[in-house]
C-alpha cells in the first residue's frame, strides 16, 4: 500500500518526442502548472535499445535528473507497451492473430501476443536495466508496470498461445476427462482424447463451445497477467520498496480480472476517458470509480490517464467545455483518488495521437487548456489534507468478470443483455439518490453492507449463493435482477428450476425466460397502482412464498409476477423478472433502500449534484460536484469552510456555478 | 417410400450428454408424453470412436434396448455429422475455408469440408460399422443420414474444393471449350487454357465471374450430396430394406438444391424454425411444408425438428405462447407431415444449446413445456388413420434452386429482388385465400394444375420455357412476374428483347428494367380505376399483342403496362411488372384464381383460419387451424366429427379458440 | 498533346465477345449510329495471347481491319487491364494483398499486385507486340494503356508490395533517420533500425502511423503509375507520334493523384457515372469534368467512358430517362470534353457486366438506347468546329490528392470530414450561381484568378501556404474553410496555434476544434442579421485582426467567431470555421464572388440551368444544358443560333425543354 502525502497531479511524459531544448521548457511549464509527478518512459523502449541488447539510456538519464531537480516525482515505467520494429522484424511469431487466423503487424502499439515468450524475455531483459539503473535515483516514486495491458490485444489467437492455453488448462483441470466434463463436450461430439486436440475458439462454422470461450477470456487475462508478473517479479527483486502500479483502462475492461490483478500491486491505477458529448458520462466514470476502489478494499488510487479536453479515438472527439476537466477531476478525487494525471503533458506533433489534448496544447502556453489545467494544480496543491481519506459505502453492488463474460456468452435468450448496461442500469438511480456505493466481488464477505445489489449475475458458483444466503439470513437487503445464478462456473445450466441455488432466498421458480423483441417493453403495475415500463426481458414467475410486488401487463404474461419481494431469515430478498426503465428502476431502488435504512449523503439535493464523503482518521470532507448547467445552492447540514475558496470562512450553504465544486472541511 | 402407421412423435436423443440413470427416466417420461420415436446418436461420433478406428459401441447399445424396450422407434442417426477433435487434429486439411481463405476452427459442429475424401472415408467407415452393429437392432425404423447438411458450410473453398470443383467441371463440360463458352469467359479475359487454372470464385478485386459462381453453387450442392451418397451407398447394401433419410433445414435452405437429393431418399424430412416472435411465421412454415411436400411429389414428409418453444440462436429467442407448439404442429400434420419430431428430447445442461427449449426443460417434469408437449402426444396418438393420406392442390408455384442462385449473384439490376421474398409475395396471397398450393419444379409436367404461378425464375433453359408454352397451349393459367426468363442455364441473357424465350407466351416485349430506388414505390392503376402499389421493380414494357390491365401511375413509365393477359391458345398467361404490395397481389391473384377455376378449400374463412385437406383411399380429413388471436366459429360445408374432441359427436360447425385446431373427419 | 478535328464518339469495343458475323453488323450498326473511335481490345490479353509467349493475332488483325475499311478511328488498348488466367496460375505471387492478408483470386479483373515485377515484364512484352504489330495500322489514332488504374486495386499489401514500398522509402529519405523523423517514430516505439523492419500499413492492433499510411497512399499511386509508364515508355520509343492516354476512374479516384499522371499523357481521359437515381448528380459530374481538364491546364479531354443507360454496379441501377444521356454527353463537350465515348459498344449475353447498358442493348437494334446514341452521333457530327475550344474560368478551387489522403486518416477530431464532400458543399454553389470553375492544384500561380477557394486543405507544405499569401497580398480574393493548413506534407501539426502557417493570412488563431456530434447542427448569425446552420465543425476562433462576419449561436461557442474576413495585402481572405448548410454556402459565396468582381456566365438562369462557353481562336460558344424537368426560356445576351437546330436561324431567346440542350453560336 502507498500513502501520498499530497493528490498528486501531472501526466504522461513522452521525452522522445521533442529535442532536449524543449524539455527545459517542460521543466517550467510543470512547475508552474502544478506538476508533482509524471509517468514517464512509457513507448521508450525503442528509445534506450534502439537495437537488440544495445541500450542507450544516457538521454533518459538526463530526463530523470531533470525532474529530480525540478521536484517532480517519476513513476516510472517498465517501457515494454511497445516492442521496438526491431522484434517483430527479428521475430514475427510475437505478432497478435484474431479469431480469423489475421496476423496483425506492428507499426501501431500493443503488438505482442501475450503469451509469447520471446515478448517476455526481451521485456525481462530490458526491466532488469531499468530496475538497476534507475532503482535509486531520486526522482523515483514508483514502477509503472507495462501499459494499459489488453486495451487493444484482449485475446490472442496464435499456435503459441494455443500451447500456453494447453498448458493452462492442464493446470486448471489436471486431466482430459476433467476438461470433457467442464465444457461438456459430448454436446457436438467435441470430446477430446488429448491435449493436442484442444484449440483457442477460433472463428468456427457456428457458436464454439461456450465453456471454451469462457475459459479463453479467463486465460487470456492470464496471459496478460502473467506479462505483468513477468516485470513486477524483477521489480520486486531488485526493488523491493519501490511501489507498483499498473494502468488499468476505463470505464471498465472486459478483458482483464482486475480481481486477480491487483493483489499483485502496491496501488491501482485507472485511466478515464468519458465522452464530453454524453452528458451522463460523468454517471459511467463514477461507476468505475466506485469499482476500481473496491477492487483494493477502499484504498486511494490513482486516475492515471484523462484527457485535458478531447480525444482522437472516437469518431468524433468533443473538447471539454470550460470547467468540465475541472469538475471531472475532482470527481475522481471525490470517489478516493489520491493522483490526477493526464495523457500527456505536450501533444505531440506528429503521430496517431496528435489530435489528443495535452496538459500543453500545439498552441503552446496560451490557451485555454494550459490555463485550465495550470489553475487546477494551484488549486490541488492547497488541500492536500485529502490525500489518504477514504469513501465509505453502505450499499454493494456485485460485479463480477467471470459472469460478464458468461453473460456475454453467444447463443443466450437475448443479445441485449450486456453487463455495463445491466451494471449502470442500478447504478445510476443509486448515483441520483446521492447513495454512495461500493461495487464489490460476489464472494467478499458482506454483512457490513445494509443493501446488497446484484444485476444479471449469470454466472454463480455455489460458494457465492451461499454468501447471499447467508447475507440474507442474517438481515440483509437483498436485490437480485432476472438471468442471475443461471449457471456454474463452466457455464452449466444449474437444473431444477431457475434460479435454482437462489429459489429458497428468492422464494420462487422461474418457468422459462421471455426476453423482449428488439427494442420492445413491456407494462408493470405496482401493486399501490403506479405503472413503469419494463425492457430487455420478461419472464414467465411462479411465486413460491414470495410476495408480488409488480405484475406484467399485457402479452402472454398479463398478471404474472414481474417484481417480488421474499422474506428469508432475518432480511429480505427483491427479484426484478425485467429491467423497469430509470423511472420506475429509481422508485424502485428508493423504496428498497429506504426499508434497508440507507440514506443518502444528502437529502434533497438538487438534480445533478454529487455529493461524496471522504473520510479521515480526524476529519471528513464532504466534496459537492455539480454535473448540471445550472446554478445551484445547497444548504450544509453542518456548516463548514470551502477549502477551495476561503478556508476561514464558515458556510451554512453553498453556491455552486455550473460545472461548480466545493470542498467542504468537516470534523469528524 | 414409407408408410408409416400413425403420426409418429418425438425428438433428437442425444444419451450421451446423460449419466444412464437419467437414461431409465428418460424412457419413463417418453412414454408419458407419447413418444413413438426418436432419431438418435446424431452427434454420438466423439462417444462411438473416441480415438482413430477405437470403437465403444457398448453404451449406446444399452440405450438401443432401453428403446427397444420401451416400444420406441428409432430413426437412428449414421453420427457423421459433427467429426471429433481427434479427426481435426490429425488431419486439419479437412477443415472448410472461407472464400476470403479463413480456415474454420473445430470446437462448434459441422466441421468438415464436403469435398474431403478424409472426411468421408472416415464416416463411411463408421457407417459401415453402425449398419452392421444395428441393422438388425429391432428399434431400428430408419436411418437419418448425416445432419443438416449445408447448414453452416454451405460452401467451401479449400485447395481440396478447388480440385473436386475441376473434376465436377470436366465432368459437366467435358472439355475446357465448352467451359470457356459456358462461362463467357471471354469477358474480362477470362479464357481459361488448362482445368489447372480454375479456381472456385473466392474473393477477388471485384465480381467473380458470375457462371462461375453459379455453377460453384450447383457443386457445392453436389459436394454435400456427395457426403450423403457416400453413406446411403452402403446403408443400401447392408440394410436395404431399412428406409433412409436426411433433415433438410427450413424454412428453405438456399444452399441446397433439393430436387437433385430426394430421389435417393425414401422418405424426405425438414427441420422447421419459424420465430415466433413473427406473426406471419405460420405462412413462411407453410411454403417450406408445400415445398418439401412438392419436391417429392406429395408422399407424406416429417417434420425431423422443430422447437418446442425458444431457440437459441437468434439474437432474441421467443419461447411459444400457450397453443403456438400444438398449433404449429398441426400445421405440419395438415400439410402433409406424418411424423412430429422435437430439438431435442431433454435440454442439455452444458454446450452451445443449452437455452434451445428440449420436450423435457432444465425445469423438469414440472414446466408448461412438458405439459404441453405430453398433451400433444396423447392427441396424435388418436389419429393414427391420418398417416399416408395426401394433400392435393389446383395451383403450382415453380421453383428451381438454379434460378434462386442465378437470381441472386451480384451486378444485377437491383439487390432487392430476393428469391423468397419473391416466392413468399406470391404464395402468401394464396394461403390467405385458403388455396392449396404445390411449389413444384418448372420442368414437371403442369397441366393437373388450374393455375401455375412463376415469381420472378430470372434463369430458364429453353426447356423449361417450353413446358410453359405447352401448358398454355393446353389451356393453363398462368402468371409470370417480372426479370422471369433473362438467361439461360449457363447465366447468359437471352437476346432479342426480353424475357425472349415467353415473348409469345406473354405478348410483350420488355425494353429496359427500371428498378426502384431504395425503399421506392409506384403507383399501378388497373382498368377498373382500382389503385394499387408496386415495389421493387418496374419496367419499360412494350405490349404486342398482350391487354393492358393496370398501368403505371406517375415518373418515366406512367402510362405505360404493369401488368398485361395474353390469351394465348386456350390458355391465358398474366404478366407483372412490378411487384404489387400485399392488397394489390391478393386481388389480382384472386381475379386470377377465379378465372381459372381454382377455389377455396373452404369459402368465407375468418381471417387467420387455414384449413387443409388430407385425402386418403377410404376417407379425407379437413384439418382447421386457427392462426388468429381471436375465437372463431367455422360453418363446415359437410357435417363432420371433430377428431381431437369428440368423433363421435357429428357437427355442423366448429368453434376454434386462439391457437384451436380441430381434425374433421369426412367421408371422401 | 492531341488536336481533334471533331467531337469523337464510339464506344469499347470487345471484340472477342462475338462471333465474327456479329462484327459484320457492328460495322454497319456504328456507321449508322455516327460511331467514330472505338477503344478496343482491353480485355483481349488471354484472347491474343492463350498462354505464355503464344500469340494469337489473327483475329485481332480481321477486327482492325473492318474497322479502317469502315473509316473508325482506334484508340487501341494495351490489353494489359486483367491478365489471363494462365499468369496467375503460373505466378500466384502477383495476386493481389489486402491489408488484413487476404490474397486475392482470379476470376474477376485486374487482379495483378502494381508492384508486380512479373506482371509488368508479361505485360512490357505483350506491349512490345502490339506496338510492333499495330503501331502503322491505318486504323490506330491512339494508345488506351492500361484501364481504370487502382479502380478496384487502390492499395496491394503483399511482402513484394512491402520490398518495393521500401524501395520507394529509400529514394524518398536517404537513410533511416530521415524516415524516422519523416514518420514521428518515436511516438509508440516506433524508431526503425534498418529499412527490414519497415512494411506496408497493414492491419494492427490499432491506429497505424498515419505517416506511414500517408505514405503508402503515395507509394500506392506511384506503384500504378510504374505500371502505366512501363508500357508508356515502350509505347514511346516505338511509336513515338501516337499519342497515349489512359482512362482515370470519375467522379473522383481517391487511390491516384492525377496531378502526377498526367505529364506523363498526350490527351487526359475520365470514365464518369453520375447515379441516375441522384437528382444532383450532373454537379458532381461537373466536378469531376472541371478537375480533370484543369489537370491537364484546360486542354481538352476524353469522356473515355459513361453509361449510355444503366450499370449494374450499384445495388440498384436506374436507366437513364429519355433524354438524359444526350444532356450528360452534352455536359461533357460543354465543359471541355473533345470525345464522349460509352462503355460499351454492345451488350454481353453472360459476363458480370451484362446488365450493364450498351449501344446496342441485348434486345438489339429496335431499342430506345439504340434510338437515342444514334440520334446523338448524328448531332455531334454536326458541331465539330467545337472541337479545340477551351473553357476559361475566374475562379480556382484548389485539390490535392495528398491532403486528400491526409483528411481521410483515422483518429481525427471528426470521421465526418471527407474531402469529396468538402469540395461539393464548395463546388455546388458556385456551380448553381452559374460561375465556371477549375480546379487546380495548390502549388499552382493563382494569380490570374480573382476568386480561390480552399475547401479543408488539411494538409499544407510550406511553399503552399506561401503561394496563398502571395496571392491575397497580390489582390486576390481568398476563401478558406476551417482544418486547412493544419500539419505539413508528413502528417505532423504546425505548432503555434491553428493554422500556423496561414495565421497572418486569416488574421486569426484557433485555439481548439469543436466537431460536432453525429448529425449535430450549429447556428450561425451573420452581422446582417441572416441566419445559417452550421454542419460538421465549429471550433474556437480568436481573431487577431480578422473582421467577425458571423457568429456561432448556442452552445459552448456561442458569441465567438464563425466566419471572418481580413483584409490582407491587397487582398482579403475569408475563413470559415463550420460548414454553412446548402443556402448558408451560396449566400456567403454569392457575396465573395461580388467582392472579388466574378461574374455567372448569364445571370439570371432558370434553376437547373447550366450555361458553358467554350472559347475557340475565332469563335466562342455558348452550350446550355437544361437539368431541370421544367422547360425553360433563356434570353440571350448576344443573339445566336442554336447549331443543334437551325443554324442559320439566329435567336434572341431559347427555348429548353426538359433535359434540353442548346449550342449557340457566338463571334469572339
Amino acid at each position: 500500500m502507498v500513502a501520498f502525502d499530497r493528490i498528486h497531479y501531472g501526466a504522461d511524459y513522452n521525452p522522445e518526442h521533442w529535442s532536449s531544448e524543449v524539455w527545459d521548457e517542460d521543466m517550467k511549464l510543470m512547475t508552474e502548472s502544478g506538476v508533482t509527478m509524471v509517468t514517464a518512459g512509457i513507448f521508450s523502449w525503442a528509445g534506450v535499445e534502439p537495437r537488440p541488447g544495445d541500450y542507450d539510456f544516457g538521454w533518459f538519464d538526463t530526463v530523470m535528473d531533470k525532474l529530480a531537480a525540478s521536484g517532480i516525482a517519476v513513476c516510472l515505467a517498465t517501457m515494454t507497451a511497445s516492442p521496438p520494429p526491431w522484434m517483430t522484424h527479428l521475430h514475427p511469431e510475437i505478432l497478435p492473430v484474431r479469431a480469423d487466423g489475421t496476423r496483425l503487424s506492428s507499426g501501431a502499439r500493443q503488438q505482442f501476443c501475450p503469451s509469447s515468450e520471446v515478448y517476455r524475455r526481451y521485456a525481462g531483459r530490458l526491466v532488469e536495466q531499468i530496475a538497476a539503473r534507475y532503482g535509486d535515483h531520486p526522482a523515483l516514486a514508483m514502477w509503472h508496470v507495462g501499459n494499459e495491458y489488453g486495451c487493444h490485444i484482449r485475446a490472442c489467437y496464435c499456435d503459441n498461445s494455443a500451447a500456453d492455453f494447453r498448458n493452462w488448462l492442464q493446470n486448471r483441470y489436471g486431466d482430459i476427462d476433467a476438461l470433457n466434463d467442464a465444457w461438456t463436450t459430448t454436446f457436438w461430439s467435441q470430446q477430446y482424447d488429448d491435449w493436442v486436440e484442444v484449440f483457442p475458439p477460433r472463428v468456427a462454422p457456428t457458436f464454439p463451445n461456450p465453456a471454451q470461450q469462457l475459459d479463453y477470456h479467463r486465460f487470456s487475462s492470464d496471459a496478460s497477467l502473467g506479462c505483468f508478473l513477468t516485470e513486477q517479479r524483477i521489480l520486486r527483486r531488485v526493488t523491493p520498496d519501490v511501489p507498483i502500479t499498473t494502468n488499468f483502462v476505463g470505464l471498465v475492461q472486459k478483458a482483464l480480472d482486475w480481481h486477480k490483478w491487483t493483489p499483485h500491486e502496491d496501488v491501482v491505477s485507472l485511466d478515464s476517458y468519458p465522452d464530453p458529448y454524453d452528458p451522463r458520462g460523468h454517471v459511467e466514470a463514477a461507476f468505475g470509480y466506485d469499482l476500481v476502489r473496491s477492487t483494493k478494499d477502499g484504498q486511494p488510487w490513482m486516475l492515471l490517464e484523462q484527457a485535458p479536453s478531447a480525444v482522437n479515438w472516437r469518431n468524433r472527439n468533443s473538447p471539454k467545455a470550460p470547467g468540465a476537466m475541472r469538475l471531472g477531476s475532482w470527481q475522481a478525487v471525490a470517489q478516493g483518488a489520491d493522483a490526477v494525471l493526464f495523457f500527456q503533458w505536450r501533444q505531440t506533433s506528429g503521430g496517431a495521437e496528435k489530435f489528443h489534448s495535452a496538459m500543453v496544447p500545439h498552441g503552446g502556453r496560451e490557451t485555454r487548456t494550459f490555463r485550465e489545467v495550470s489553475a487546477l494544480g494551484q488549486e490541488l496543491a492547497a488541500v492536500s489534507q485529502l490525500a489518504g481519506t477514504r469513501v465509505r459505502a453502505d450499499v454493494a453492488l456485485l460485479h463480477d468478470w467471470e459472469s460478464w463474460w458468461g453473460l456475454e456468452l453467444d447463443s443466450h435468450p437475448s443479445d441485449d443483455l450486456r453487463q455495463l448496461e445491466a451494471h449502470l442500469a442500478h447504478y445510476a438511480p443509486l448515483f441520483d439518490a446521492s447513495i454512495t456505493c461500493d461495487v464489490v466481488h460476489p464472494a467478499r464477505e458482506l454483512s457490513a453492507y445494509k443493501l446488497v445489489v446484484v444485476p444479471n449475475l449469470y454466472l454463480m458458483d455455489t460458494e457465492v449463493a451461499a454468501n447471499l444466503r447467508r447475507y440474507v439470513e442474517g438481515g440483509g437487503h437483498l436485490v437480485v435482477s432476472f438471468f442471475s445464478g443461471i449457471v456454474d462456473s463452466c457455464d452449466r445450466a444449474y437444473l431444477g428450476g431457475y434460479p435454482a441455488p437462489l429459489r429458497d432466498i428468492l422464494g420462487l421458480r422461474i418457468d422459462e425466460f421471455w426476453p423482449l423483441p428488439e427494442d420492445g417493453s413491456i407494462g408493470l403495475k405496482f401493486a399501490d397502482g403506479t405503472d413503469a415500463t419494463g425492457t430487455i426481458w420478461s419472464e414467465w414467475v411462479e411465486p413460491e412464498g414470495a410476495e408480488v410486488i409488480a405484475e406484467f401487463t399485457g402479452g402472454e404474461l398479463a398478471g404474472k409476477a414481474a417484481v417480488t419481494r421474499h422474506a428469508f431469515g432475518a432480511g429480505a430478498a427483491w427479484y426484478l423478472a425485467s429491467r423497469p426503465d430509470a423511472d420506475g428502476m429509481r422508485t424502485l431502488l428508493d423504496r428498497v433502500a429506504a426499508e434497508a435504512g440507507v440514506v443518502p449523503v444528502l437529502p434533497g439535493l438538487p438534480e445533478g449534484v454529487q455529493a461524496v464523503v471522504r473520510d479521515g482518521k480526524e476529519n471528513t470532507y464532504l466534496i459537492l460536484l455539480n454535473h448540471s448547467g445550472e446554478e445551484v445552492t445547497v444548504p450544509l447540514p453542518v456548516p463548514a469552510p470551502d477549502l477551495l475558496t476561503d478556508p476561514g470562512l464558515v458556510l451554512d450553504r453553498v453556491s455552486l456555478a455550473p460545472r461548480g465544486v466545493a470542498v467542504l472541511g468537516r470534523t469528524s
